[in-house]
């Protein structure tokens, strides 16, 4: 079975390295790991175009990868704000809507709007029925979830799961821990449908 | 034709005027709006169990609006950060990966790289190969794209556009300039499929 990897770690310099650990860890599950970076598959969903720009050329390769994927994993740790990287939250609606099982990790254990108030600071007010705002009008979202209610709920909408791990900040990008029960739970899940 | 009109409006106090105000625009082109919190349609994709939680009712609402509806419309104008709300993010993909024709908008009219440089501020370094990457080593996306090149490329290959109208910052949320451009070029994009 093979599993689209999806995260904001294509931004690191190490990003390989990276890569290959988790492509390790799916091969002891049993599950071949497709990493973004990865030659795109030939079964592509109209062939990349030699004369596209390069962001729409990587972009359709992933898209690409998705499709040819059977279930995907989102490391959806907080990138540069109280969400998730925007590129990886793109690929997990994606394989949501192709109706196959989509995972996800986070490895900061602080709620989205715990998180969400922080990162306003003193720009948060009070509406009158007490509910949370920021300057802009903007209410927090609070569920006690992790995120925004669309990742979790298609997760778990297409029987995968959330796996929260806290991490020390510092090795947030690098240490595996999130990944690697992530990677167990959706072998487990993935098995029991096979 | 069913537009759904995906954006962080739905965070606003007053966001039923508003939503009022974008299903006016659609009707004008001949267009049927869909807003998220409209209540949801009848082919729901497994309906919705009334002993889930508030957050997966609403989740699973929001993916059966989508699957209704013939295109989708995205306001990416940037949210608590450099990038666009990632619920609106998560049902882009989510329309892409039906095969439909998605379309975006953003009021601001900065690039992504630019506002990520100002976003991380002092953080920012640059690599030895002279790109930026902010504190924890993860680099700053620079494709002269508008946000992370999945959300435009996934536009792009879908036959749709995205529209950029700078808007006046305290206004963001409120003024339609860049929306009514918006639903003005998907209306001519799906009648010219139609």
């Amino acid at each position: 079975m093979r599993i689209y990897l999806a995260g904001p770690e294509v931004f690191l310099a190490d990003v390989e390295a990276l890569a290959a650990a988790k492509r390790a860890l799916c091969a002891e599950h049993g599950l071949t790991g497709v990493f973004p970076l990865d030659p795109p598959p030939r079964t592509l969903d109209g062939a990349p175009d030699a004369d596209w720009p390069d962001w729409l050329r990587i972009s359709q390769a992933n898209e690409a990868h998705i499709r040819s994927c059977d279930a995907l994993i989102a490391n959806l740790t907080p990138f540069r704000g109280p969400s998730a990287d925007v590129g990886t939250v793109y690929e997990l609606g994606f394989m949501r809507a192709l109706g196959r099982p989509v995972f996800g990790y986070t490895q900061v254990a602080r709620r989205f709007g715990a998180r969400t108030l922080a990162h306003l600071g003193p720009a948060a007010r009070r509406r009158a029925d007490g509910a949370w705002e920021d300057a802009e009008g903007m209410a927090v979202e609070e569920f006690d979830r992790h995120d925004n209610l669309m990742l979790e709920g298609g997760i778990v909408a297409s029987g995968g799961c959330l796996v929260v791990e806290e991490v020390e900040p510092g090795r947030r990008w690098h240490d595996l821990a999130g990944f690697a029960r992530c990677v167990a739970a959706a072998a487990r899940l993935l098995g029991a449908r096979g």
